[in-house]
């Protein structure tokens, strides 16, 4: 910790400030500079007593208060400098390979699954995604199929051997949604939702963290840190578009996400261009710029007949839309370098 | 619904789109301008398939789709124009009396949650806070002391009479909380965690809802929608900041929130400037505007030593100062027409 | 200076940074903490070379680097412990009489800017506010009277007593809009157009800077510096709103920086509620939060017709409405310890 | 304009709105929908007086109002289908050819400048960039050398056959700027400086348009409008980073203004990865990123002594970096259907 002081201060003043720090464990380390004093406390921030309160306590005294240490561990490359990759069935996130995850917002029926499994695997997709619980802004708002649809992702997996991706919306359905998933989504939302990535974590399934819509690079990676700190280290980070003033997309993809969350963490990074942009016109754009930036993977929003999707039918690809897409794509992936 | 053509549409273009829009169930209605047709779709948005795909399915054709129709009901002000209260104990909220819930931020000790709760009640406050589950950016910071804490805040509502609120962070814990508590609060984080607003509504305790940190008031209506809609109508809205660039402050206040809720919603809207701010050295200011805008209620963070705090030391405020504030705060209560 | 060095720096590594350090004229200090290495940089952050290219210049060894001080002078608290008042003919603002500038968004003719002169100075208004350059977002929409609107703002000085307030837009009509104007004001868009601010500020008129759509308030402090540097200490900020993620309202009004400026400036503080919601429904509350939170005065789009307002009559009040408001806000203005 | 009314407004209140439209100039046409009355008025927006006050005269009847045209034509793809070249010098920007503009932040002296021109040529850039008028958040940073550093930038013109890219920051140096320049760049705080555009446009030079940090795409659009209004057509627009939340970058840069600007606009689109985060070590992944989304040109920051730079220092790369960054995007470039 940093503590700056305020100009001016007294000879009490500073005795008085230091004593506190010692109090709470840290060895105190006086800096006289220019036009103030700077004190150094050395000490773990993450076991001692935190000294952000000292502006509180003495408000004459204390300009700022500033951490030093990052307060994410497991998680970041720092303290795992190699990349690590994460197994999903025979597949490697975060490998060589280039991944595309792809499906429905929302399962509908097993006929709309089961065509569009078929058609995103003819395609190149490895993994299918779609959605059995789902979160609606609106509770008039499609809600989902339940379990119905977890059975039917399970049956478009054994028809097509795609791996699945589906999202978890509730502690109470943790192991349920494990017994059928082969990764689980914890979605923007529910992205500080705790005590889900707990329950999510301790199903040891991997765990595929969207980022939440106006969530911190660094409270992304502590979100992350959930996972770990639950010995589950399959953590894939997803980047689906942050909350701006902009209007003319619903979300605004922040590719930056991707090379930064390389450079901190040693876990896989997907995007999202489908909820990134919320329009699919935008989609395909989305997906050479992730891809260039240095991305592990794509999920995105396929349905045989986004007009009648019973969710986000704006954003969703038709199976030919996205046949055409992966087709374009191929020779990007290669350019960067994987397979 | 409101549909836009693009410029020089055909009119077989048009044809077309005007029998998707009867296919939905709309009834179009045409509008020729001087640069584009616009189609008024007759129906309504909250019970017929959404027009919003059209122009995914239509790109060359539509321009944008415009929804008409407000997407909240049960919580709107249209919809019952008197303003509710919600009876907490003996108190009404959102009545002629101003109301203020005082405490620390976490529950520590028998000793420092009813030296606090007796100070904040001899000072005037009605209502207890403290938290007993703990929403935490990190893992590795402290997380609340759980069930014992509710049975302090219980020994603390008996002593001094004052009622409890704490926030739920669990669906699990749900029917725990509601035993304990006199008002369940939902905490920014989990705003849009609609499985914990079902879980809790369905307790029939009074709801305090705080919005999310980048929660338009669209949505956070609709989150409010979700606990009417689960036949729970002790609901009540708490400003506590929202997300912005500016760095100073950790949240902005978004006082404006006040007037807008009161002009849309029904129901009682409180403000938590310890959060909202996360500066102790704020609070005095914003709660004055708070209270001058409209607001019914505050939400304060009060510690008898906020040096000590397990948990957001820097925005609590000691016991002398929140006596001091309740003091400079009368006059105003006063002026605004309140008790 | 605060570098902070990566863990595991070689001795070899240690000594080239501080080299570096003491290359640009800093005295380095040395703390050997739990995980890393920080050093204080000791020596004038305003006059020295930076130190922040470090992390540039050795990506190896530094982790990240810290400013310790504030970056404005002139205008700080700090540095002026007393609140300064602002001399606009007669009246002083940010003393103990709280002030109103009222009127038209553009001065559209003699008739409506008499008009609502006199109604506001009737009211209570001490100053009379009228757009004769109008920075628009499109170029297609009305740009102002120009001089002649100046003219008119004159002659409604004349006639009424009042005091002016205008915006200058462009360098080029600096000393023609001073010749006129009791105040300058400085646009939202132009916040950070230094050469026009220098333009301003040299002068020698009171200048009201308002707030940067997106601007932070450190700079919004130093855009004031710039009004300082150039010899000008007529100065006072205006809040306007700033820009979010919210759509409800064009702006979000952001009041805690009324009791923030007040902390860390010495300058009065204008509110502009018009602007800041940009709906003439909210102004109400939003000049009372204003008041109770310790603004200096308030600046509130007025006409006789909004309805008919060549531009942003959506935010525009009626002369009824002022009369009313200010009546109603009277004894709020009394109970802020004001006249 | 679409009018949306109130639910259950009587007879008489729907006849005095139709009247007011009439009044204004529209042709109304209403729609009676499910719960409400929607009127769509027929008539240029773009010249007629706007029905937006609607809501402010009639507060009891009208909901909301929402314009239907696009408020800009000539920066419009609507208006103007294939794609438009900028011609500068030998060069064009837009066409398939991909062009790469990079030099110092701030020219500093001759030696810097002329050793980075002739750097970035060896390279592969066409286009020089440098500072000589430096807009500085701080009146006590370096202000640029002024004329001086136009001199310098033609003589390294002159020496290395580079066109030239510098910043206008005052009307006054409209012409001056222009007699050495090659394009004219607007920078982002004075994206809607809009005397300063139109004293750009009249020189007739190209111009670079930066986007402000709180610009929503069509505000940028509108800006560009500026220009065309003022009879230059050589207009290209620049993304270069938004401000949000996230503090781990100075901006976050918005490819997705890419493909939007593509799709709204005939113009060309330039990507600055420096600015736009404002970290040397995140340059490489945005112009890989840039590149492959279709963006026209970049704009890099490259200094041959990051460390030792007058401003910016940070986000500079060296000219090793640049020689090696400019290899590594060439397949890319290739890749992406350029040359």
């Amino acid at each position: 910790m940093i503590i700056v002081l305020k100009p001016n201060i007294s000879k009490k003043q500073e005795v008085a400030i230091l004593k506190e720090i010692r109090k709470r464990g840290y060895k105190p380390h006086v800096m006289r500079g220019v036009s103030r004093i700077v004190i150094g406390a050395i000490g773990d921030e993450l076991t001692h007593q935190s000294l952000e309160t000292l502006g509180t306590v003495f408000p004459q005294i204390v300009e700022s208060v500033m951490p030093i240490q990052k307060r994410y561990k497991l998680v970041s490359r720092e303290a795992h400098p190699q990349s690590s990759t994460v197994k999903v069935r025979e597949h490697l996130l975060g490998g060589k390979k280039f991944h595309v995850m792809a499906g429905p917002c929302s399962v509908e029926s097993e006929k709309q699954l089961l065509q569009t499994a078929e058609a995103v695997k003819a395609a190149g997709a490895t993994i299918l995604r779609g959605g059995a619980f789902k979160p609606r802004t609106s509770p008039y708002e499609f809600q989902g199929l339940g379990e119905k649809g977890l059975k039917l992702l399970a049956k478009a997996r054994k028809a097509t051997g795609l791996a699945i991706i589906t999202e978890l919306l509730s502690e109470a359905h943790a192991s349920m949604v494990a017994d059928y998933t082969d990764i689980i989504q914890i979605g923007a939302r529910n992205a500080q939702n705790f005590q889900l990535l707990i329950a999510a974590a301790k199903t040891g399934k991997p765990i595929l963290l969207k980022r939440g819509l106006s969530m911190k690079i660094e409270e992304w990676l502590l979100a992350g840190e959930y996972v770990l700190a639950n010995e589950n280290c399959n953590l894939m980070f997803c980047e689906r578009g942050i909350r701006t003033f902009e209007t003319y997309t619903r979300n605004t993809l922040d590719l930056s996400a991707v090379p930064i969350i390389k450079k901190e963490s040693h876990f896989p990074i997907v995007v999202d261009p489908s909820q990134g942009a919320g329009r699919a016109d935008l989609v395909r754009a989305m997906c050479k710029g992730a891809i260039a930036m240095g991305a592990d993977a794509l999920l995105i929003e396929v349905h045989p007949n986004p007009a009648e999707a019973w969710s986000d039918g704006t954003q969703q690809v038709s199976l030919e839309v996205f046949a055409e897409l992966m087709q374009e794509l191929r020779p990007l992936i290669l350019a960067s370098g994987r397979e």
